[in-house]
């Protein structure tokens, strides 16, 4: 996807970004770019609703993967999966076909099992949507509440 | 889907479901059930959690058709929309490849321009998913709020 | 859905939907009916066209029910899966919000270890989609092709 | 995504892929690159098959956003709409969570309402899926097919 941020005149720099972010929203853990697409929209012409929720998931799993951790790699090699408990999402204003998006990612409590993440959708200056994610890890196979691996609680604790 | 319900053994008769629904939760002012396929699920094997606010919109489309109102038709005579402002799920127990939901309808804040809707996933006796959804009506061209008709707002109000 | 069914004047009774079907495409083995909500639409204010691979899918997947095979207890209990090999769809009119389909099923080869279906989706007498799909078993672990159980083929043969 | 593409060790560098593709499919007219989240698989533990059509919409679009034209903008200024009319795939090798994929854009006809584009999937030196979508100009209010502009046909025809 350089290719599309680049041919993109919406797309803010990296640089941009995190001065923008940083004035509206204080500088985020992590931000994942993003373009939105027909599969994204619905009949009243903007983003349909639950697909943000994908959005912010693909925030998340970005900011794992930059922390070095893949979650098809824990689930494969330690029976681990994150799985989501709660979801609570404000939409402000709509995003509609073609248009660039930032999401942020910012954990707001860290526990053994789970943690809550604060996420925000931005088109440049504009808040679109914001939410709180509560996440779990679970045993891949019971589904069952299992402890966070110490190196990520290390690294999501620095 | 009547043959689906009839094929179906763990599909509850309708009596059943009104049945198991009062004592559980109360008699819920509609409920729409619903199966789960393919598409619904994801590589944890279960319903991917943002499908619920589908399963939820499902519901509510058909409680509002069940009052005479169907929303195509609302947006082409009308020029209005319902549009979903805030999103709130717990998630409970996961639902699975061909499970026979039922998703409850409650409103539970009826004002002139928005409304709130509690809804509830159910498998059987299990509650699966629990939520809160706050819809707006709004103009369909500018998407600026608009007053519910009062034709709609009687028929909530009974 | 029953109630929706009954709720919606677009809806035709079971035997209508029969002899309409009769007459248009020949007795298709199986039909399946459905709504479409929001979330399959798009911002050109129709169904998303990815969206009638599910429809099919649904239709299918009711149909293997209907000859008594759920696919969840094919993988639990004997680690099988249905995988599609190859999807061809031709649109000939947009399904829109509120619409009330009709997915029809028409096995036209049945393998060892693959089946090619026939499949059409209506609205009212309006043929809106046609497609060939073609679906294989394989070992839901290794994801190699393996051969279809007898009893199912038996189904299907007769 | 620029970021998530360096800090993926499997995200090959933009003239490697130029390099493979070339090796492989013969230079494409264009290619995109894009990482599968939970929301693209299924139960199957692997990536939807009705979700390759929205990872070559997507490719579609980047090509055309590269070309200079934007659908919305289209759709916003001129009243048109490009849709698709016939999709075949054939999926050789499924793709899973994580996997970063490449898509490429070749355009085999060109027609004055209609083009004919030939598109591959690729996890680098492996072919996943491979289709052939023919899409049409259409009036975006009526649906009705009409000739895709000349300053379009000119630089596809280049």
């Amino acid at each position: 996807m350089t290719s599309t941020a680049l041919l993109d005149p919406n797309a803010p720099a990296a640089g941009a970004v995190a001065a923008a972010s940083a004035t509206k929203a204080g500088q985020p853990a992590f931000q994942h770019e993003l373009r939105i697409y027909w599969e994204d929209t619905d009949a009243g012409g903007v983003v349909f609703y639950a697909n943000y929720l994908k959005f912010m998931e693909r925030a998340r799993t970005e900011w794992l993967r930059g922390l070095g951790f893949e979650q098809e790699v824990m689930r494969r090699e330690e029976g681990l999966m994150f799985v989501v408990s709660d979801t609570a999402l404000r939409y402000l204003s709509p995003a509609r076909l073609d248009d660039w998006l930032r999401v942020t990612v910012n954990p707001t409590e860290i526990g053994r099992v789970s943690l809550t993440i604060d996420q925000q959708v931005w088109r440049g200056e504009t808040l679109l949507t914001e939410g709180r994610i509560r996440i779990g890890c679970v045993d891949a196979a019971s589904l069952k509440p299992s402890r966070i691996p110490a190196r990520i609680l290390q690294c999501l604790q620095r």
